[in-house]
């Protein structure tokens, strides 16, 4: 027992959770901001800004990072989101503090309420939405990677469900990552809370991407720079049929997209594309969702 | 043409069914028990144990095979099932003497039904079921592995759907199949009846762990005790809840498992465990579905 | 801005799309067949036949698929086909040409409808289709590749969605690569129009089978051969099934396939199988749907 106990410790597991455990005295005071947004160049940085507390997804931290997602949204100048984190940890899920039964159900409800909010806000979005991973993310922190459209990690990334360690099976999370894995790998991370590498996260689709630590800036903005050539009502109008078509079935995937097709052929920037293209040149978008006149 | 028959012989594809051809003169008597159930700390492992026919799904087999399932799923000692099998075939698919037109329609229908029962029945336990893999797995044996919660195999296992060669389609197995792999993958299998590697397996979500054959038991152990360090009825919900919101669409999903996350947390075991956590301690679980008073 | 856009023209993606910029002076006449069929051993090959316009699926190119892959196909003689292409792009997707404003909507509408029908066609057919590639698979292109039921690709293959480059997002390729691919991948293809290679490509799922260039040729006749080993009824039985399953519950999906198993062993093909592995002998198939008397 003593060597079962030993050998959990030395799992990063160990450090999945925040909760009270974690607020050790001397430590400084939370961070105003428990998101920082910083935007220029048509890319939005959304940092989680709480790494004395590994991130944890509090109800006040979900709530700064909704609004920062929101913020503007359809305006012009934004085109990319990255959402990134301060410290080793990405993000460890809930804070088990609001979920102990000193807090009402009512606030344990509202918690788990937002959360989905969030997951689900973050492919209703108008620009693409990238989960930049340096370190462990676990519960609801891997549920929040899984639920970005585009997820590029480093190499020393972990990814988790470890919920059963304290006796709350991740089920939410279990949603975004059953649609995201296999379902088998799906089943052994959320049976056992055993994490899955980096590379194991991509070759079972988790992620997208995985770089060495020192080339993750670098490739993240490499993709968004990328998104950001691209008109925002093109991408807008694909993000949004993306996700439409996938829950139909093939023969009502295809007659709706085939429709879609025909707007983006209307919009202003789907005739500009393609005559650019014919004439040689770059095409000037106009990112509306104006129609050719 | 010769050729032909020769490179079939070198397949193990020519191994991969049971029959009357299987049955040569002066081997043993078929087994009393054509499946082992045994049961110590809360794994129950089951064994194929008809090596003699490869192993094969009778009607006598999937029987005793739903029994060992069954057997007092719900009792507190119970808390992960292992499948293996006795000799170098994990199974081979359904016992061909019992589809031929010497047995009724029947039987043929009462074979299939009972068959698709216990696949599915695998999935509505209340517990973890771990396929531990050491060899070829075929035909309705490679659906047993792809039923499963989770599967471990070793590095020289293999996987295939083999029916095309005897002229019935593994259309039940590629039920199990479809939601398992690639749509490509499983297709190829379907269509040639050629193995995928372990390695292939695992890269393609089939199974969820590969190793050496050396360290098969080991590795099956190792995630069988990590699931005994958890509440049961945690997992019980969780697993069932898994289970039911992959068939909904993404709001429904969330909405059913926001539900299921106030459901966990008013369970003893749910307040339990984030206490424990908090106090820095080892939880203690009842591994009751009562509610915390 | 020089830097990116030399940048834009190192990448293949530069050579994506057809259009009038590609059909420089001097260049050859349009050849006669836009796609060449020829059919030997049950093996129709169709060869998407315009290199010059990198194999661009224009209307009268779809049309000519569409023929070729309906021609005959319920007759005894054909087994499979194989799809690939001449020159070193396999097919660059829609002709922009015929996109432009120059064409009225009722022309735009034509063509998306008939690539959608030729897309859904392949899984309607009796017989399996495999995409041979050996080169740049972009936008319908790439979408053709998700949409066969195999797809062996060379090393040097690539695979992307770039529409966006041109204002055009890929929606209708997002229907057939959603389906073949990890959300993320998928999204990250068509959110920046980035290519993804073989080994990408096979180890997401998107092809089932990758092979150096000089065994190409060599690697798709062998799985070709091996499906011309089996009953043509039985194939086509398994492939409609297959695909009707897919978009089951699995309660449902199982109800159906057991039937369809029932109905397999009741034609002449199915007992015949099981009859010829019983007594050792290789099967003499009829091909035929009929029923055993």
């Amino acid at each position: 027992m003593a060597a079962t106990r030993l050998w959990r410790l030395r799992r990063p597991m160990a450090a999945a959770f925040s909760g009270a455990a974690a607020a050790g005295a001397g430590l400084p005071p939370p961070p105003e901001k428990l998101t920082v947004r910083r935007q220029a160049e048509g890319v939005r940085h959304i940092v989680l800004n709480n790494p004395r507390k590994r991130n944890a997804l509090s109800l006040a931290m979900l709530q700064s990072l909704r609004e920062d997602l929101l913020h503007d949204a359809k305006g012009r100048d934004l085109r990319v989101i990255i959402i990134s984190a301060e410290g080793h940890v990405f993000c460890s899920g809930h804070d088990l503090k609001e979920l102990s039964s000193e807090d009402d159900v009512k606030h344990h409800s509202q918690v788990f309420e937002i959360c989905a909010e969030v997951m689900t806000l973050i492919q209703k979005l108008p620009v693409p939405v990238i989960a930049k991973v340096n370190g462990l993310a676990t519960a609801a922190g891997c549920q929040l990677v899984a639920s970005c459209d585009i997820a590029v990690a480093s190499e020393k990334s972990q990814f988790a469900t470890p919920g059963v360690n304290i006796g709350l099976f991740c089920s939410t999370p279990a949603v975004a990552l059953g649609r995201s894995l296999p379902r088998k790998v799906a089943l052994e991370m959320l049976f056992t809370g055993e994490p899955l590498s980096a590379q194991e996260a991509l070759m079972h689709g988790l992620v997208s991407k995985v770089v060495p630590e020192d080339r993750l800036e670098e490739e993240t903005m490499k993709i968004s720079r990328k998104i950001c050539e691209s008109s925002k009502s093109v991408l807008a109008l694909g993000k949004a049929t993306f996700y439409r078509q996938m829950a139909q079935d093939l023969d009502t995937a295809y007659k709706m997209t085939t429709q879609v097709m025909m707007d983006n052929l209307t919009l202003r920037d789907g005739q500009e594309g393609i005559e650019a293209f014919i004439q040689k040149r770059k095409p000037i978008w106009s990112h509306s969702q104006d129609k050719k006149k």
